[in-house]
């Protein structure tokens, strides 16, 4: 007889932290979300609704089964207190980073990537890059008089790593501010300029990247669980066309953020989630 | 302190009619969808989830505070009685036109715009056009019995201005006798046929035009909440392209109808519903 | 002509502050939340539902016509900032309480009722006793290393005005500390005591009271859209009756909490707190 | 081989008319309600769920197998035209009553039980009653400025079969006028009342009676499928005590109306409807 | 730093076999549903939701933290596969039974209670009872052509432990032939003499007892999340004062099933079984 | 008056066999989906939605008022028992091949393909092809231990027909070994290879071809309701481009399997399941 919890991102992930350079954690982390809260949700629901997909991706021809990470469940959080809760992802990424593992983090709200980021910076000697995909710019100075929000993370993190070095693309909202300083600062690609990614990829060939995804960055049709969907969004085989493209990058760690589940009650949101998850593991290392 | 009631369609709206040409008003009917009612809540609702959307539009780069803009409110009704809400939104339109508003209706069913098509031509002299986008051609002469129905407005508007004056996108379904009619009679493009848009800006170019959206339009993936879905319908992202190609038009008044919330958990129907206001009250005027 | 706007609770509010005893305002805070958020969006679903609801009560044979009563909208709040909340809340609260209004507080999450308590105590020269129906004792001295909870809330308002004017009705759940505390300092009734109501009212009649009410001391099967749902609860037909007995107490104030909308897409749960809040308008001043 | 079109109510019904006394007809009318519509749907789903339903019940110790009824499917109207659908409606229930059927009516709307009761009263040479089971006492002599609404229906219904012969039950929402007159002028008791129930069959016994059932009468846990749900209704369990207890009642004919099903994703509404509809047919004959 | 894979039932569960006499196990068989499938997530979904319940019961004064249990996961069954399924069922319980655990088995459908208790029954030297709440009597011979449905279960069970050994309460549906069986040759109880519990106990104390709960027992309004619900049924608050009486009993083992998450949006249903099986594992041992 | 009982594909089925060439037929199975089940509910959610499509095809400028085609209900199996389900689905669908019809069959779950697709083989001289449009391969060996499976039917249609004679296109799911098998084997097409269906189809013109459709080829946008979605799929309008290429095919039969209405809300995926149906009937005979 033999039994399951079903309690790990794809069965085939191992709970050995040691032997893994991938590693999987959850940060359900959604305080500062401005409109629908609940992405503290999602990491439990990725894991649920992963069992329905394939350890095999026909796309990259390969297999989880061939892989070894491991998926360290969610980390705890210091409930609603923000700053206590950046500094404690803050530590833990930067354990990851010293101990040289590849992390895919799934949020959460996106104000994590800040934490996260800064951690993947601190641990890197070389040139060090951001590639964001989102709906939104994230680039406001403050938010509701915060500092720290999801919807500053990119500028918090332009500060730390230079403005330059991010990249962000399928951006289609913002405010007339944060879009004019994303336009003069950052590497802004606007929701139609999908195709400069084969330019930028050249660009970044060979360096250091983090990724971090926003679902929304998908049109509600693909992602409704999401907490400020904005129509108008990419499609999901048009995403997995560039997604595959990036396996030329070197990854460094990636998150994968914004997933809020109890507004679809499809799980296709999720769902999208783990096959990206996929598809990065299978694209790492 | 301050107070919000999210009463008005963006928070940056007005409620001075007087100092506004571009006023937006709701069109509460629904009384003749054959299928699944429900477009009465659909202003009520467009509003709620407008405050989720950015007043800055990246696609134009202009600002809705730079624009001043009314919202008045839902105009009330004589609940179920067909003709003499048809009479009340027809003085109502009538009213707006003569005093050179440039109106945004939010529907409601298809068939107000019998009555503001009427209204709009009424009050215009040079040449007058109807740009229609919509799933259906809306082409019958009778509907289940009845001459005014969401399903007879086309032809009703055609009897007003003339067929020749009405241009229709994205028609995927009607019946043999309607299509037949309307090949015959107006400019009918098929959904295969969105290419065509281009000349036919070309050919409006400098002309009176009134936008017609049934959100039908859309497939039901990016538009669930309607009463009557088709699918093979037009990608949300593929529709702003088009959209603000029809910035080179002298749009003199608008509606979107058929958003019917009900059927739409996710609420991503309202929302998309509430962008393109948006985008069309920054390419009025 | 007519226009509506659906802003108000209940078409028959005015929105002069001056000349209403009886004030309502939204409190839309839900940043404590553990499990699952959304309060956020109750005052503004209780109001959009009000309509559906008669102005006139067969219950109290009273209507809302006869009364004069204001809604003030949503207070606005620095966003996830939980002390600088509880401030803003506090002084509005006492501001309120200073001009002898009569205010009904919508929720938002049960938190909200500290500051409101405390404003209300502030204000009060005689005695003053706090009436909490809840599925939860919220009595915890701390919830997850926080203070301010929506779990901790009554042990707040027990430092603020004494444990024994608090008076718990419904309770069913709860830490066995908190609950040892409660049977200890406070008057705690468990589910199943709702016929010791009746002392209790004999008990503080003519004493101020101040209510609270969360919605999940309902049944979930009748309030299925809250944040922590609690199978074992009341009847909406038993509470009813309950609350009716309440009209021989002099109520000064009263809040209804942790309505969360988005996981009841029936809106019978904001229905049922809209009715409650009829009923109270009904039967103060 | 066998095959199956679901296209019944209960298997066990039949499509012969004349050798069945008992007879079921879906009368899909909804055009005057008020707040949300879709009654138009019910006996679809209600037949839809009644496979659900075991042929024979314990409560009564009989099966619907030992019965003979047919399900005539749902009566064609002119959709919207009300004043020709009412027409329609009364010279199909004269039909029926005058060929001594016993019919069960499953709506639509609640105005249905204009035309079926008038034609149920015409049939009838003795006394004739109305038992009425509604949250709502449908009193008002017009609503939103029209005659015939499904909020007018019993006034509408009194002044032609007199208002003493009319009993209500479960009302607990109501204008300040209508519920003035109900008191007044028919028997008319307040949700607290059911036990009064049991004077009234007493009352009843030997006469003949019209039983219309209007949805909403049950609490919106039980029946959140309804156009107008009002909290503080009826439990499922204590209604079906009740309904069995008309058996010593000459039932001439009996409605249910208001469910609409898009409202409840759950199927229960119908599916209560539906066992109603079996213990009727049980009790009929 | 800390992680949770929030994998068991309650935090306060273990991994321990050895150590614990009270042992949860899924057993997620859904094969034999002839309305609607589902039950095999109901283990999954009933974990997930027990994070929102107290460890601690007021009903009880007892906390799950005194109680050593653990969760083993759920049986891995050999999909489809009937036959082959209620052995490994079976030998899992015995196995459970011979160690001298106290099982509570978290379903899947009712059949699983055949094998579950037809182990029971061999492991066991004296007088052995079942204790049956349901909506269904679940007495059929066969069902659709087959002898091991969930329909048939307590048919199978009475053939291997002797009819008079059950005890069936809230039963309200079945077919004319398993009602006539079960009056005659079990203790067959109609849903309206729950009262009849308090003998029933007084009978069985002291004698080991087996406790079966189909969710369905449950009206829908408190539980709509199963296959086959049936209107009528108990309140969740009169199950619990029920539920409570058998701590007098010697459970030796008990299931609850045909929980179906997806026809709950709510998750009321899981959370009511998860907060049933709280309860269970503080009256036992 | 007229009655209508919504019973048939479109109220322009009949029901009359003998002079139809076309037919419809629901095959209710869903006993080997391992994921989500409920696709048995399909053929009467698909005849249901039906009635919301024109008769008309503007895409192929016909109308099924010109075709004569019977809907003959729903197949009805022993409930839960593969076997015996398999060889009634062959008996069944041997009768229609002998009798020269050209069947639509309305699944239920994919492994109905099966015996459909033997019987068709059977009753065929000349070459015979199978043109297979799904998510997944469908080709392993044996899944979960079951050789017959909505997971293996591919490779049982194989093994009767030849591998050869099967053209898989929109697969982008499956096992390593299942692809790599496909790849060797059949015609696989992977996700991005849809032009080449431009050259099948000129291979495949004058041969007899069957098409079966999984309605997990379109991505989960579109086609929410099936029990194993998987994001990355066809858009519905590119699916129209393609399907209407296929009436240059001899098409002798067609099934369109996997849709699973529960999970569907909007019922989008019945009426996408429904209007390809339509354009089907429209293209064959
Ligand atoms: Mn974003
Ligand atoms: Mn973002
Ligand atoms: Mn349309
Ligand atoms: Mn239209
Ligand atoms: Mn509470
Ligand atoms: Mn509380
Ligand atoms: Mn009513
Ligand atoms: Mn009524
Ligand atoms: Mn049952
Ligand atoms: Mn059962
Ligand atoms: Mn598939
Ligand atoms: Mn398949």
């Amino acid at each position: 007889m033999s039994f399951n919890l079903y309690k790990l991102f794809f069965p085939c992930a191992t709970e050995n932290y040691q032997t893994s350079t991938i590693v999987l954690a959850g940060i359900p982390m959604d305080f500062t979300v401005s409109f629908k809260p609940g992405s503290r949700f999602a990491p439990a629901k990725i894991r649920e609704v992963s069992i329905e997909l394939e350890e095999y991706s026909i796309y990259q021809d390969k297999s989880l089964y061939d892989k070894t990470f491991c998926d360290m469940g969610d980390l705890e959080l210091p409930f609603g207190n923000i700053e206590r809760s950046i500094e404690t992802i803050y530590q833990f990424a930067c354990k990851l980073f010293e101990e040289k593992k590849v992390p895919i983090f799934l949020g959460g709200e996106h104000l994590i990537s800040y934490p996260l980021i800064k951690a993947a910076a601190n641990s890197n000697d070389g040139e060090f890059y951001v590639l964001h995909f989102d709906a939104h710019a994230d680039m406001r100075d403050e938010y509701l008089g915060e500092k720290f929000s999801h919807a500053t993370v990119m500028r918090r993190v332009g500060e730390v790593i230079g403005f330059k070095n991010i990249y962000q693309f399928g951006i289609r909202s913002g405010s007339k501010e944060e879009i004019e300083f994303a336009k003069k600062n950052s590497n802004f690609y606007f929701i139609d300029k999908w195709d400069e990614i084969n330019n930028v990829i050249k660009d970044l060939k060979g360096k250091r990247v983090y990724l971090s995804i926003d679902i929304d960055v998908f049109d509600p049709a693909f992602a409704p669980g999401t907490g400020t969907p904005e129509p108008g969004g990419i499609l999901s085989s048009d995403f997995f066309d560039i997604l595959l493209k990036l396996k030329d990058l070197d990854i460094i760690g990636a998150d994968i953020v914004e997933v809020a589940p109890y507004y679809d009650i499809s799980d296709r949101t999720a769902l999208l989630a783990a096959k990206i998850v996929r598809e990065l593991i299978l694209m790492m290392g």
